[in-house]
């Protein structure tokens, strides 16, 4: 190496380039929806041959995630030092798959905040933000739009220092994190998109969608790496025709990976998104999985699986809202769906680890995690609905998840 | 003893007189409130010398708590079956600690209730409700009342065993909690008083108060105990002539048994309901303690204390609720209250101890935990009071705690 990692560490924190705000709003602006054309978000990981000057500092820095071996001596740059040289240069499928997660998020985020804006008639907001400890993201919120009460689609690209007590919490799922006695914490990053549309219209399901990649590195180089994610419905009123399209389409998707993935994950959503304090989902589910490591598969298959889920958002959603958005509903029904936000609320604040991580590190960005929550809720004491209601089948179904393909 | 220990525990759970509907709402109906006279909750300590015949069994048994000396052998009656059959006597001072937090929290519920409902003209709705796995409650709601959205008074008075791991978690509190190592958890009582009223006016502040005895005991008779509670306020407009008075009522009560305690404890408020996500109170604040114990003084002391305390709650508030009630206000006030109230719901779910264990006890009533959370709720994304307006002002109190008597 020409230049000591000392001098790659002591470079400024700047060259972590997250789009800036305009260039952000830009590349909406420019990037008209294609309602009907899902496949896939904007070609961004297609190779280029240019390598930029910086790119020549960092040649003798092996990228060895998928290996799990010790590379890199204590005084090596970190990660986001390394990673914001590498960002000089286009992302490949030979990039670090941090640099190829982050370029799948952006594209996705572009392009479905595309297509929600074509649906509303309202733009989304457009706020990129960085984070004291490293990192940032990019939040689009549509707010009071003419169909959607709330929708947040976010991005957040994070290296950071896991302390000692997350990583003892996480090594239950991770027996590759290792962490030294003395030793305060473990380098972190994670990059994921997340999602949240609650529609104005009672008839018209919340949907939710996180896909996210997680990498470590402890002090002697060695690193641990996985990815979770997936995507759930949740209805005022059960539309079994909704529930159906949507785990279908989900099915697809796992299909073309692996045919025990959609039960695998399917069942493992209807046990995760539960309050479990009222015995109760959330809502009809989806699919959802976490941890997914060497154990379950090369980072470009996983990372495959993960596109390939991006890639079935729209097509599982957007044939819902388009149908349920102009439903005629009553007062009744809206204060129902009230209720319902209340439960959401009570789900994400109580149970949702995610919400929990993001809300105990340091340096998160409160409005955007908060932001999955709805505009307005409500919480009757006892409200029960009467047998044999609407809203009394809804109930049940949430006691006992159903099949739906 | 005249019967064996496995004949008093053979004896019927329906044993545990706690009020029946019927009976509950009598005492409400036939005890008017008397504003202004806030003496004591209906005498309910007052010794009386009749024994029932129960009492012959257990005559035996030494209450020891304040000792904390091992005294009863594992196969002796539980703590619920030993209290059911002292229910049939009076109330006295010379009573269990456990009876007399019961019979001091009845009152006190009964007393708030009218008087609350003197204020607003409306009726609670009153739930006694009893728990699978030992004791009950008391819920008093008033939902869309004339000047309440949503008001709880509730108590519980619940038997159960606190799982191994609640334990380790207490010990960090409480040197006194001992498990053995084969043991499965600590048998426990738990009695409180809790209480949330929210107005319907923007100007009128939100008020909660909680004050709870808790006992355990172990296989080997050992036991623990210790008091809990305080009382806080929480506006949206700031009216410094309300919070003035809140916290001199509760100073004054605090003062008549220890100088220190209102420091000490207007202190602990403080730090304790803070939205750490956000670096914010949840309110102008007032008192908080938690786990006072014989290093505190004794029970009888801190039973005074907690009786002190409880008295001091209707001063405290019904002035403040008196003058802004009928205050006039417009919508983008009530639309500020209520993203305060969304706040105040982010404390209850992601930070408050209360509900946590609430929510994590198997058997909990969950309808009378989350009895705590607004009618209607609100999270805009990235609001932010102009600088210099009224909300502002509020903010920075609450980011900046302030001295207020």
């Amino acid at each position: 190496m020409s230049r000591p990692a000392s001098a790659l560490r002591a470079l400024p924190r700047t060259r972590i380039s997250l789009p800036r705000p305009a260039q952000c709003r830009r590349n909406l602006a420019t990037q008209p929806p294609r309602p009907g054309a899902y496949a896939g978000p904007n070609k961004v990981f297609m190779p280029k041959t240019r390598i930029a000057v910086g790119i020549v500092f960092i040649s003798a820095l092996v990228y060895s995630m998928a290996t799990e071996t010790p590379t890199h001596a204590a005084d090596e740059p970190s990660l986001a030092d390394r990673d914001a040289l590498l960002r000089k240069a286009p992302v490949t499928p030979s990039s670090p798959m941090r640099l190829r997660m982050e370029a799948l998020i952006h594209g996705w985020q572009k392009r479905i905040v595309a297509e929600l804006e074509a649906v509303d008639g309202k733009s989304f907001k457009v706020e990129p933000w960085t984070r004291p400890h490293g990192g940032g993201g990019i939040t689009c919120v549509l707010q009071e739009g003419n169909v959607f009460e709330k929708a947040g689609v976010n991005t957040s690209v994070v290296y950071g220092t896991l302390p000692r007590a997350a990583v003892q919490r996480m090594r239950a799922d991770h027996k590759a994190l290792d962490l030294d006695p003395g030793a305060e914490g473990l380098e972190f990053f994670a990059a994921g998109l997340s999602l949240v549309v609650h529609p104005r219209n009672p008839h018209a399901p919340t949907v939710h969608l996180n896909y996210r990649y997680f990498e470590t590195r402890d002090a002697q180089g060695r690193a641990a790496w996985w990815f979770g994610g997936g995507s759930d419905l949740t209805p005022s009123y059960l539309e079994e025709a909704d529930a159906a399209l949507f785990h279908q389409t989900l099915k697809d998707a796992c299909d073309k990976h692996d045919k025990g993935y959609y039960p695998r994950f399917k069942k493992w959503c209807d046990e995760y998104f539960v309050n479990k304090h009222r015995g109760e989902a959330r809502g009809v589910g989806g699919i959802f999985f976490d941890d997914l490591d060497s154990t379950n598969g090369t980072p470009d298959e996983l990372f495959g699986f993960a596109s390939t889920c991006l890639a079935a958002f729209l097509p599982s959603y957007l044939p819902i809202i388009n149908r349920r958005k102009d439903a005629p509903f009553t007062e009744h029904e809206k204060r129902w769906q009230q209720l319902r936000r209340g439960r959401y609320v009570e789900f994400n604040l109580v149970h949702d680890r995610g919400t929990a991580f993001g809300l105990h590190t340091p340096g998160s960005r409160v409005e955007s995690i908060l932001m999955s929550l709805p505009l307005t809720a409500r919480w009757e004491y006892m409200h029960e609905p009467p047998a044999g209601s609407r809203e009394a089948t809804l109930v049940e179904v949430l006691k006992t998840p159903r099949s739906w393909v």
